[in-house]
């Protein structure tokens, strides 16, 4: 096919094509509060962890909307539901969008359930229209990104590039003594067939993932669009401070070694990473623990941990290396000794600057603005980025807040990202083998 | 009397007058070997809690030594210990030595048991030696001054100048329901005639309280005996900032108010008070807990203790209001709320500069060098204060360590400080009246 798919089969008084297209808001709106109900109760916000009984429910909710709307859903062996238009033919290119159903505990009902209803809402169009693109559109809703109940974050997007671990997650039981195997098997999975739900290689021509922001950004410019550029790196050093436990009444300050004065010099350096020295992106002391913690103790160690992302590893290793320093000069110069441990490293992943060109036209076109951003926050993207070039869409987040009960977003830009995400497929779709 | 006592009763070959008394150091070691069994297992170190069955096989023992060696103990109201000399003219002044013999759990065999060993130890050289003294010397086993299991510390001591909140202790249970009435009346004193625990006006002319120093000052000078010249008062502010809690991958920096990052600089600003700033003696976040504390989120909140000493009143003010103007520009440069409670607050207690005086020429008299510090600890020594003069004598503590299992001093230093606290006790109770 030669000529662009948005040009064949859209009506010629669409112009730019494709531009009069627009998701039911209204319908997509309803259907993530139904789904919102899923985990609901007890407890505030809503629990719906990867592989329970409520996201079991909640996917076969989703499925049970599919089958009316006329879209084929199927859940693979890894617990994904996967939403297809009817009589696609399985042999094209797909362009995947979508995201995860599960929750964190007392987590709210956008983060990733946003995503994969604004897909299914996106299918539902193209299916209404029967828009022909060169690329066939699939939904995915992805299970137990969070990991919150069974420790294996990424389940279902490691399984569709086929990097599960099975010996791994076969050991893995919560404190119930459930395995994951069975909670699996439940969810209509298989561990022992988990392979077969990878996808062929060159068979997924790129992955797009509408998401909250989790942060501020957004809001705080007051833009209703983010492009993101890349999903942070991170790197979390495990530090102890020791220094030498005292009465706090009898030690003269001569001949202290206060860990927590050192520890308190360590929080500041980790701050000026991002701020004064601009090193990395973001940097974060978020753990710190005295012993023995107590008013009238000279506190003998402290046990803490610095956590620095950045979207390019080049700078996540310069940052590292240069509070590494920090450490060593301040261990000298306090006369205490600080150990570091740095093995909980995550590679940053960049977002494919041609999906990342048409998400920014999408937005254009639908007449919203839009910011080129950093996603500090983890993804199934970047997962699926070992297959395939992935692209991400932010809409604010209230107040930046996230996993939480509090978690919200303004229905326009609800429905503004949704329609971002439909442009952004007709756009990829349609561009795709030409 | 007018001619001072050890010129009138010792003979005249000892120049000066008393010198050639010494403790038996033997002795006295061995009988503090043989009360450290008590409270000795389980556990590491010592648990011989207040007015528990521990501390009361130890007052036994204690007692049962009196009897052999001819002295008269008796347990008053308020289950201190009370030993005298034979035959001892109840009517005159006395000078009151003594200390505690409960300790904090698992703590060490010296804090308050060497005292109380110690004066025994001199009042059996007194009686054995038939010194006559214008004061009669009388020593004392306070109870309960750690409060480590039923939390009315200096039990003893405040019952003896007749400050016991009788209406609180009433109410005070341990964890398992037994109370300190009970506990007491086991014990052999009387929670209802506690008020008959206390001495007349007048009728201690002063108190001498020989302890270890429970911190490094003497040791690292090398100095074997320290002359108290203030028990330090301490003021603890319980402080708590308040940020704003945020996703450490997703909030920017520019965005942030990380109650992390402004108790680091508490922490800092107080040390200061007493280093770069010379405020008062010491100062010491021993508390510091941030929430949630995880590694992944920007702390909301952070409470932590600053605790400062100081022997003068007006310096531990000055400090204070120091802090209070640190923290109120901290929380305005920074944007967050930074909450104060100064609630508990001990004052300082100065020691009688005669006993002090006679205390350093006690250990010149002995060849003993000698230091005057403060003590950044409390004592019963600071209760009795408000009954009659006190002085104090320290020994060294090796490497400073006290409430704990390798609290230790070198057993020349024990002796040395036995036979400072003798010397010390024949020039005062000679001096009396004169």
């Amino acid at each position: 096919m030669s000529i662009p798919a948005h040009r064949s089969v859209l009506p010629r008084t669409y112009l730019p094509p494709g531009a009069g297209l627009r998701v039911d808001g209204d319908s997509m709106l309803r259907r993530l509060a139904e789904i919102s109900r899923f985990g609901a109760s007890p407890g505030p916000g809503i629990t719906r962890t990867g592989l329970s009984t409520e996201e079991n429910a909640a996917r076969d909710y989703l499925a049970g909307q599919c089958r009316a709307d006329g879209l084929v859903a199927r859940t693979d062996q890894a617990g994904n539901l996967v939403i297809r238009r009817a009589g696609a033919d399985p042999t094209r290119p797909v362009v995947l969008i979508g995201s995860h159903i599960d929750t964190v505990g007392n987590g709210g009902r956008l983060d990733g359930t946003y995503g994969v209803m604004a897909a299914h809402e996106v299918l539902r169009v193209l299916a209404r229209h029967d828009v022909e693109l060169a690329a066939e559109p699939v939904a995915i809703a992805f299970t137990n990104e969070e990991g919150a109940h069974f420790p294996y974050p990424f389940l279902g997007s490691l399984a569709i590039v086929g990097k599960v671990n099975t010996g791994y997650a076969s050991t893995i039981t919560d404190r119930d003594g459930r395995s994951l195997r069975d909670a699996l098997d439940a969810a209509g999975g298989d561990l022992d067939r988990i392979g077969d739900a990878a996808w062929p290689s060159g068979s997924i021509a790129g992955y797009i993932e509408l998401h909250i922001e989790q942060g501020p950004i957004l809001e705080n410019r007051d833009v209703p669009i983010g492009v993101v550029e890349a999903i942070s790196g991170r790197s979390i050093l495990d530090i102890t401070v020791r220094g030498s436990q005292g009465h706090a009444g009898t030690t003269p300050m001569s001949l202290r070694k206060d860990a927590l004065v050192v520890a308190a010099r360590v929080v500041l350096a980790v701050e000026r990473l991002a701020t004064a020295r601009g090193l990395c992106s973001v940097s974060t002391v978020g753990y710190l623990k005295p012993d023995p913690n107590v008013t009238n103790v000279i506190p003998g160690a402290v046990a803490l941990t610095a956590e620095l992302r950045d979207g390019r590893t080049e700078r996540l290793r310069a940052a590292e290396q240069a509070l590494l320093t920090d450490l060593a000069q301040l261990g000298t110069a306090t006369e205490t000794f600080i150990e570091v441990d740095l093995r909980r490293v995550t590679h940053p992943v960049r977002t494919d600057e041609r999906i990342s060109r048409l998400i920014a036209e999408a937005a254009d076109g639908l007449g919203l603005s839009h910011l080129t951003m950093p996603s500090g926050a983890g993804h199934d993207a970047q997962i699926v980025a070992e297959a395939t070039p992935i692209g991400m869409i932010f809409v604010p987040s209230k107040r930046g807040i996230s996993h939480a009960p509090q978690e919200d977003t303004e229905d326009d830009h609800l429905i503004a990202g949704a329609n971002t995400l439909l442009h952004t497929v007709l756009r990829l779709a349609g561009e795709e083998q030409r």
